[in-house]
């Protein structure tokens, strides 16, 4: 059929098996084609083509909530919601988002992006649906993967208590996006492997009769037996005695199954957890085949092949670069450890984990316990590297704040994807970290203004013994400049300056410091002496400078790839108004008070207005406004 | 025995079981007259004297790392380990903390304050530990309340499936703070009440055998039965299948019972959960059979009755103004639902729960989940008020972010406990929200100056529609102001001038406008006019008040009881920076960049010099040197 004519799931109703096995084919052929072109999240989707269509068939959308935990598996969902014709904007600047988003459609109820979230706000729902006194299905569709988040364990401990009407699809494609790790992991390798048990109510009781009764010292063992049976012989008990009725496992790619389980689940009273084994990647030979996590998403691909057009997951030269350089101090100190919630491939600790197989750890998707198992690992003398991107570290705040800071612990932060990300969206930008960090007292915030820079950060932070340190660095590739062979240490708390001026500075890091750049070339032009400064400690700030240049009193500009509320301009403005300096002329450029949306990342500051364009603005007007008052 | 002359456990391996009695006797003997003195967490101490003893006999702290989960129950801990003689300055300024403390005794290897933290850190021990091929018992004391926290399931999922040594001590007394919530405490209460199993390996091949051989249709069945029952007869089958050995029930009240469990798991390889069952506020009859959570942690108390010297979990006149104005509103509008993380004495819902209990939701230990729960609800159109404690919204920061702020939901979030908190110190103090909540798009941040306009401001907040909106607000009791019987909305993003005045000025807001206003009047007498403005709205700032008073040109002091470093004060100087005041002679008081200990909080302001008096001096020093620049 033609998708693009799809307006809503309702014609669904009427379609057999038979013809709904040849429309999972056509939105594979789709989605195959389509994302070849934009990239996306292949793998996941292509995994969850017959259970999104069965879902949609089951229940009514958006009378009944399909809640997308993640969200990148929500690309079938959107193609039977009606946006088919929308693909080939995917993940682009105002084009479909990536992930579900409500000004898109009545049927995405709940926006995501993090992991872990839908088992509580399903609850949210249960409870609403219950005190309006409505009827309806909610239906929270959950990787195995983001099953072992905090809070969807928080959630599935008191859904099980309330006993609240819910049916949770456990979708077990074995992965997370990495292979999947911990014991929820092996429990349900266990209840795969144990096939589906259909219980029949008679055959138990004929077979409970058949065990004799015993006297004496077995007697109390028999009777416990006996209570026993009942109990173990339904599966799923690591569910069943959370409170839940579990189903499965379902073969996640069978019409036939998905909908006998669906309508068991329907007519359950209360919740309901129903395991639907699915392969991440079906139907498209390299993507199913991919054990390490590369097809979970991808930039643009030959179809033929599964050649990528551009390297994907794409080299983030700036992950590689960190967790090698990691990895040749970790040969010298035996106490380097790194931890990552879930990003082995992302992070490119693939290689310090060959290598150092004992001193890696992957605690699945946990931010919360990486944070704290670093800082347990501190208090024993250890080095732990927390590999973890901001917009991820924004779940480990408090043990950032209680665990690591408080007690001053030497932990290295290597914020991954600091800044603007791009096409991930407003849910991954990493552009609170330096906001949410800043006011923690003990530790050392800092960005290195080129991949040379960043080596020598990265072995700062690991001789570093005074408390955490924390390096951002952003996604994507360095800039091509020339290595040292042999690392040094950068002084705590000491900036830069990258080219002298005497009519105005600006205070930058990390990616911005090119703009910073080319803006002072500009202005040079003109005649005026821009300096430019490389603020690559954030915390501490370079007092002595700060001192030497507020003295000088020339208009200072910041500019950061982050929120400006709370940011490193208003660090500079703070010691600014402390150190008496009442009339410094501080502007700030940085990313306003707003989400922003997905799209690529020169566009998005562009739209922000975070440009050089802009920078030679703000510096002109300045300086205008200064010799206005000189004369 | 004489507990002042305890200078470590090691007179423990020496006593016997009666000997150990006796010592229980006269721990709880001085706990019971200690703490009727200055207060602290009577309860879970009185709970865990045996366990405590038990522990410190069976292991050689500090080679072994007894890790105390949350740290309230560590005054046993204390007095074994030569700390009885300060418990008459406990949680007072400079005294001995309530929560275990690196800097008191190398016993204390883990701090702690915020709950379920014990696991990830014990995960992070044994990881060094082993890494470095040392022999150390690693052993983690962990409440049933404290299991249901994200980061301790999280922990739980990651130590089964890596298998390291360990022995945790679930210490189950039914209780968190308040009574306990969640599908686990109902699993606990099955184990409890099943009682113990010990199982003799012989009796069970024996019995197998008595099961006949069944042939046709139930073949399969009968094996499956037969392959179940090993798996059965254990106890505990949760913990077993994410990977822990599990022994228990245990009387945690019996040496030999917890001597001979604890032998048990320490021949045991692989982690060990053992499950002891205390009693909170045993051997004291008051807070023995206390079932509301009242004797949790109290003020003085008269020994012989049990009367409380001062009224205990000190009537927080503020959470009750606030959760009774939440109350009188649901009475009105039925979308109101309150949603609390094991708070609900704390944040004085039993009222509102006794009249809505299909409206009242306590989520247990599990902040995340709570917050995202209101999200769900706010997709659903109701009115969630999301009662948690400024030092734990610390653990929900992300879902504020993500699920709340991002999706501009009508969540009503009311942060108790706002500022400083005095006894329970430096992991409990509130004065971090205004930083990280700061720079959140759509949200509003607002703070009441008395408990009058507190009543306002949350029906401010139930009447809002335009996304989320939080309201802080100090522990304690309210300054006794009267009270509109009628109540009404305040413009949101408005100030108020609480006094005239052209010589300078003061923004400020809560409970530091008593500390501006007495400021205001020192300086009149000295013909210093300070004009007094009440800064309600953190977030949005009131822009045309802003203008007004910049234009003036006076200077300006910002006092807040918060961290200063992207705080309040902060958004006034980007304000002003923003708006081209560039010579706008801003100065700021707040909270340093430090940890905050225990102790009264007037003792800490003065620490701090958050103090009339060096207002007063700011004050004198910006007005004369304007008048000197006048000149």
């Amino acid at each position: 059929m033609d998708l693009l004519s799809i307006k809503d799931p309702s014609f669904l109703k009427e379609l057999s098996n038979k013809e709904l096995e040849v429309l999972s084919k056509e939105i594979r052929q789709f989605l195959i084609e389509k994302l070849s072109v934009t990239g996306g999240h292949i793998g996941p989707n292509l995994g969850v083509v017959e259970l999104t269509i069965a879902l949609h068939k089951c229940f009514d959308s958006p009378k009944d909530k399909i809640i997308w935990d993640v969200g990148h598996q929500s690309y079938v969902h959107k193609i039977l919601t009606g946006r088919a014709s929308q693909f080939d904007t995917l993940r682009q600047y105002k084009g479909l988002s990536g992930f579900p988003k409500r000004n898109e459609s009545v049927h995405d109820i709940w926006e995501t992006g993090h992991s872990s979230t839908s088992l509580s706000a399903a609850m949210g729902m249960a409870i609403a649906r219950d005190l309006k006194k409505e009827k309806s299905y909610i239906v929270p569709v959950i990787g195995d993967g983001a099953l072992t988040g905090g809070m969807a364990l928080e959630a599935l401990n008191h859904i099980g208590h309330e006993k609240k009407d819910m049916i949770v699809i456990l979708n077990d494609n074995e992965m997370s996006i990495a292979p999947n790790v911990g014991a929820l992991h092996n429990i349900l390798g266990r209840l795969r492997t144990a096939g589906k048990y259909h219980w029949v109510k008679d055959e138990l009781e004929m077979l409970l009769k058949k065990i004799p009764a015993v006297g004496g010292k077995l007697a109390s063992t028999a009777e416990r037996i006996k209570d026993s049976l009942k109990y173990m012989l339904v599966s799923g008990i690591f569910f069943e005695e959370l409170g839940f009725t579990y189903f499965g496992p379902v073969d996640g790619h069978s019409f036939e199954d998905l909908f006998e389980n669906l309508n068991y689940a329907k007519k359950t009273d209360g919740p309901v957890l129903l395991h639907v084994i699915t392969k991440k990647g079906k139907g498209y030979y390299p993507a199913e085949n991919d054990r390490s996590g590369t097809w979970h998403g991808t930039g643009p691909y030959k179809i033929e092949t599964g050649d990528f057009l551009k390297p994907v997951n794409a080299p983030p030269a700036w992950s590689e670069l960190v967790s090698e350089t990691v990895r040749k101090i970790a040969r010298k100190d035996e106490r380097v450890v790194a931890i990552t919630p879930a990003m082995p491939v992302g992070s490119k600790l693939e290689g310090f984990a060959g290598e150092f197989p004992d001193r890696m750890y992957d605690v699945g998707i946990a931010e919360q316990h990486a944070a704290t198992v670093a800082a347990g690992l501190a208090v024993e003398n250890m080095k732990p590297f927390l590999a973890i991107y901001s917009t991820f570290l924004q779940r480990a705040y408090d043990q950032v704040v209680h665990d690591i800071c408080r007690q001053n612990l030497n932990v290295f932060i290597g914020i991954d994807r600091a800044g603007l990300v791009g096409a991930d969206g407003e849910t991954h930008q990493g552009v609170y970290d330096i906001a949410f960090l800043r006011h923690l007292p003990n530790l050392v915030l800092m960005m290195p203004k080129d991949e040379n820079e960043g080596q020598h950060m990265v072995n700062t932070a690991l001789k570093y013994d005074d408390g955490p340190i924390a390096m951002r660095f952003p996604r994507g590739n360095g800039i091509g400049v020339p290595m040292d062979e042999k690392l040094r240490t950068i002084p705590i708390g000491t900036w830069e300056v990258l080219r002298e001026g005497k009519d105005a500075a600006i205070f930058t890091f990390g990616t911005t410091i090119p703009m910073a750049m080319e803006a002072a070339v500009l202005m040079e032009k003109q005649g005026i002496a821009v300096k430019v400064v490389n603020a690559r400690f954030i915390k501490p700030l370079d007092e002595k400078m700060l001192h030497a240049i507020l003295n000088e009193n020339i208009p200072i500009i910041t500019v950061e790839e982050a929120v400006l509320q709370g940011g490193f301009g208003s660090a500079v403005l703070e010691f600014a108004h402390d150190h008496g300096f009442h009339e410094a002329k501080i502007d700030r450029m940085g990313i306003p008070d707003q989400f922003i949306e997905h799209g690529s990342v020169n566009k998005l500051l562009e739209e922000i207005g975070l440009t050089t364009e802009n920078l030679v603005l703000k510096l002109k007007t300045m300086v205008r406004k200064k010799q206005k008052r000189a004369q």
